[in-house]
């Protein structure tokens, strides 16, 4: 029998009681920001239920700016307070089954506890100390391979071998909902010798999820792939922007830079690994076999819907151009974090890991503008007529996604960002 | 006339009072980490001199764990500071020139504040948001270059035009001392065509210099080349250990990753770019011209001469086998920083920047095991007759840097790492 809550959820609704991710937020009325769940089109406030001492015990780490400290009190802790607010929030709650409150039937703590999602603001849930983007899709490094380096040398030798990853940028991540003012930097035109400083002509989207450590390890004391499960608190939506010409001039031999610090959104609720578990299957078939380090016996991967959306200024509402689905990612999450820390390197709670672009197997699976338009070469129409062969100015990028259960579903909500014109 | 402190200072001590860097340290009367600076073979605890009221005023920074308050109190506070700190330890030192008190003259307060070296404990001196690394040296990117994809390709099409750099990995940023256990990783070996799983074969390290940001900028709004030196705040040594045989697996095509981010070690004492202002010279021609944007009228090259000593375990005494100078860099610091910005990236104070190897123009000059064997061809000999063609275990590499004065230095100090066997 599916869990149900006594508040009313809308079964398309990401937030159903099986997901109860966890945001930083703030209302009007307290400015200071604190850590929510969501439920349906209302936002939890657990500093409140801590401090009211509503759980059976009091946490602490709830009336916190960040969800930082919650994310270092391991997993043992993660399970207990997801199971502490399902017991809270589910219909069949009763003074049996949480001795303290029935919260269903107390409408003065109701009115604290639960804000409708309009009068909330959202903040960056996390303090990322490193973030780490990773390349897994082998749809999309093939893509990218044929446009660059033609079909035979499409994967590069490494490629089947390990996840490749490479150091990003972590100051420059910001939540969904902020701008992005189209970059300027160094471009080589084509047939011209020595680049030039302009707008970015290619400014581009990647379609990817991130998964943050809950907590870390030591320097020098790498995270095994059985023992991964143990770091990975939860997960967002990506949005990896990338200034394809600011790239393609300035990546050899030590890979993007600029081309991508100079933004990278991610959505506001970190969907914990918990809520995902239903959702795990089969990940593709890894021929050759992985090293030992990497082999895993269980299935990691999983079955999230994702799709990508563009709104023109000119356009009534948002338009889908991709859909694709986290299960069709080569490498899983427990490889790429084993392998991360492999030659000894420490991660710290609130470090952050992109999947790297979740491209799938169809033309219309494809996670950027650079593989739907193949470089430009098939520009993509939109319902208005416009065509874009990358992202113009005043355009709405949005990425969605959610694992559809029996009658509920369990979604990320989404990561927004509109294109602003470059500064002068 | 130069100044002098009523400290004695041997005339080849890094630390005269024309230095006067910043480090965290503790000592095991009050093992609080707490902000000091070194005169000598003393250092001065800049937490008592606030706490007592000895300056003019009281700043309320330096009871602090790490720099990064001070730093982000603007380039004014920081010069303001460091004239305090002059006037209290120079040798004309007098109640006209300091109302409150003549150090020199009051013993009881001086034992609090001058700690014997050999009585403290240093520790990370910065909390590093990002830490980003440069490719800034000609000699080293073309020695690299050559080595890789031979003479004629030697330096990619974009080095001239703008400072290669690339993000590292901040959790794994330790301090002098520590010591490094050699990494294991993926390899492939020659003739072979699938990796194996194996400690590093090719342990390297890597001479650099590194920049800390003081004040930062907001995202989007880069920061211009006339003002960079508003932003930074001082420099340290910096070691970038690098396996070899696992980068060259690895990094292609975004870059080096878990063969850098292992380790990579700083030197302690936080030497400002006041301090340092003496001592900027030419930097070399750069040919084609940069970007506009990249230009810079003043000199912004820094005569800091740097050596790079190797002891086995079975040696005595360290053996220098590499003299160099950053004055060599290509790119300075000044282009790096605004170039790192210039898509619309934020800094953040405590961020870091390395420069990249410095190498020089002659073989004896090469800033990594790498060129300095010429990829293991021409092993070094020690004077015990080992031979390195890389670093192997029980080898300390340490790297020192100064600044000559007329009778005084302004120098870094060292540091230094021991490598130790891999983990089983």
């Amino acid at each position: 029998m599916t869990l149900k809550s006594f508040i009313e959820i809308d079964p398309d609704s990401d937030f159903s009681i099986q997901n109860l991710p966890y945001g930083v937020f703030s209302t009007k009325a307290n400015p200071s920001p604190r850590i929510g769940s969501r439920i349906g089109d209302f936002v939890v406030d657990l500093a409140v239920l801590d401090d009211e001492k509503i759980f059976d015990k009091q946490y602490g780490f709830f009336n916190e700016p960040t969800l930082n400290k919650f994310m270092s009190a391991r997993r043992g802790v993660w399970k207990e307070t997801r199971k502490a607010l399902t017991n809270l929030l589910s219909s069949d709650s009763s003074p049996l089954k949480n001795a303290r409150v029935e919260l269903s039937r107390n409408d003065a703590l109701q009115s604290r506890v639960f804000i409708p999602v309009e009068e909330i603001q959202m903040h960056l849930p996390v303090a990322i100390g490193d973030y780490t983007d990773f390349y897994a899709s082998r749809e999309h490094a093939t893509n990218v391979g044929i446009m660059f380096r033609g079909k035979e040398n499409a994967l590069m030798p490494n490629w089947l071998h390990l996840p490749i990853g490479y150091h990003g940028r972590a100051s420059s991540v910001i939540l969904s909902g902020e701008d992005i003012i189209r970059p300027r930097g160094q471009v080589l035109l084509p047939n011209e010798s020595s680049p030039q400083f302009l707008a970015s002509r290619s400014l581009d989207f990647e379609l990817e999820m991130a998964f943050f450590i809950g907590t870390g390890n030591h320097l020098g004391q790498p995270i095994s792939i059985e023992n991964a499960h143990e770091h990975i608190f939860g997960m967002v939506l990506l949005n990896d922007w990338s200034a394809r010409d600011i790239q393609a001039w300035e990546y050899q031999p030590l890979g993007p830079f600029l081309s991508k610090n100079f933004a990278t959104s991610i959505s506001p609720w970190v969907v914990t690994m918990d809520a995902l578990e239903p959702f795990r299957v089969a990940g593709p078939r890894q021929d050759p076999a992985p090293l030992p380090y990497l082999q895993i016996v269980s299935d990691y991967g999983y079955d999230i819907r994702l799709e990508v959306t563009l709104q023109s200024n000119s356009m009534n509402e948002p338009h889908v151009i991709s859909r694709s689905n986290m299960k069709y990612l080569y490498w899983n999450i427990a490889q790429q974090l084993t392998h991360h820390t492999v030659t000894g390197c420490n991660m710290r709670t609130g470090d952050m890991c992109g999947t790297g672009t979740i491209s799938g197997p169809t033309e219309d699976s494809y996670g950027s503008m650079l593989e739907l338009t193949w470089r430009g070469e098939k520009p993509i129409t939109l319902p208005n007529g416009e065509m874009r062969k990358f992202l113009q100015d005043g355009d709405t990028v949005t990425l969605k996604g959610y694992c559809q259960g029996d009658g509920y579903r369990v979604g990320f909500g989404e990561v927004s960002g509109k294109i602003l014109e470059s500064r002068k």
